[in-house]
């Protein structure tokens, strides 16, 4: 089996935004799933780490598009695993064109957990999994590493939402790109227009939070076109400061 | 051209919903897409009425699913046009597996408007389209028509939220599936549980609703299984009752 699968997929119009671009969360997803079916294919997939009690969980994910594709436009979105470490995996993506014009690069890092405990497991000792023949660490992925993003303060707080039965997916948590797509929304409308729109982000998944949950937004501005984001489950003011379950850098262009 | 397509699409992972169920968000951006695509094949896509400054917009949509597809099945979603007449068009859907098992059936009713006014155009007049080669009334959709919803009332209300980004489609409107996710999340998860999931949708889209706008939503009980949900924007308490957007019958079980 090759190292690296290549997914077809067409920008459908009501996978668009107002400005009919495929829409970030479509973009999520989409590697989401592609890496999923990558890992299924090749014996590690969720449901077969299900059967031994274990489920991947998403650590680190970094997208950069230098465009992003238009209703329509018929894709190829790439995974390979770059490498497998300790506790993570470094798994990284291309979307491109069909003609091989190149929308944009993302990665990701993930950790596997013990489903019952959510602990993770040690990966290169993980029994009767074989990672090692389908590393595909000489696959460019030009994009830089994820930074630290620096924890945000109570000044930085802007609003609060309960979690809700469209927030969960598979593995019973808020799902990593419903995130993303809370945070975009706490920017208006003149973000995404004229041209401009989300260009890079960054996302740490550092605590998993559920059903029912209240997720509290903070947000800071660095420079005009970037700001950091972070959301805290629990918040309850300056007195209960709360768990943080993401923090994120959003590049805006 | 045949009168009806047939789009195959897999239930990817991270399209389900915490029972490994299809989600409904899915499953409904599916048919529009669907729907779309057939149009745009045939000559009568939103893009190409852009041009011609009309577009599509739904007025009725009914789904009742047998059973929701499980993650990682293969199904074939159909769309064929019903009728013509006056103001609007029905187009109906099958959801089924690639062996043939029914998953559900879709009615829906379009009007085609006018891009700058909003005002519906005569269909069965419009210049230079040619819609009758693809009329397919004999093709059976074995679910019922929508009834009617009742209006609903001020002691029905049960919250408001503030239409985002992310709630804005191609049309620049609130797109019509970002309604049901609301609607459904009005719902708690024990109303998903233990086989449990929403079986039958019938929504009528009475207004549009914009970036920015306050919606506030309804909620009555019919019965054990059954519920009305209206969608308001502007409402303000009992003194400004504002202007329906949707009204909605959903059937659990």
């Amino acid at each position: 089996m090759r190292k690296i699968d290549v997914t077809p997929i067409v920008v459908d119009p009501f996978n668009t935004d107002f400005q009919q671009r495929w829409n970030w969360t479509t973009l999520g997803k989409s590697l989401l799933n592609a890496a999923e079916n990558h890992a299924k294919a090749r014996g590690f997939g969720m449901m077969e780490l299900n059967g031994n009690h274990y489920t991947w969980v998403l650590a680190r994910l970094t997208i950069e598009m230098v465009n992003m594709p238009m209703v329509y436009t018929k894709l190829n979105v790439s995974t390979w695993i770059e490498s497998i470490y300790s506790l993570f995996t470094n798994r990284n993506f291309s979307i491109t064109a069909a003609d091989g014009t190149v929308y944009g690069y993302a990665r990701s890092v993930w950790a596997m957990i013990d489903y019952e405990t959510r602990q993770p497991a040690q990966l290169e000792q993980m029994e009767g999994q074989a990672f090692e023949p389908y590393l595909f660490p000489e696959q460019p992925c030009p994009i830089e590493k994820a930074g630290r993003v620096r924890p945000l303060s109570d000044d930085n707080y802007v609003c609060s939402l309960d979690t809700r039965y469209s927030d969960i997916d598979m593995n019973s948590h808020v799902n990593s790109i419903k995130y993303v797509e809370h945070m975009m929304d706490l920017f208006p409308m003149e973000a995404y227009q004229n041209g401009r729109n989300l260009r890079r982000l960054e996302i740490a998944y550092m605590a998993e939070s559920y059903y029912g949950d209240r997720l509290s937004l903070f947000r800071r501005q660095v420079d005009e076109d970037t700001f950091e984001v972070e959301i805290r489950k629990d918040y309850e003011g300056p007195d209960t400061k709360g768990k943080t379950c993401v923090r994120a850098l959003l590049k805006f262009g």
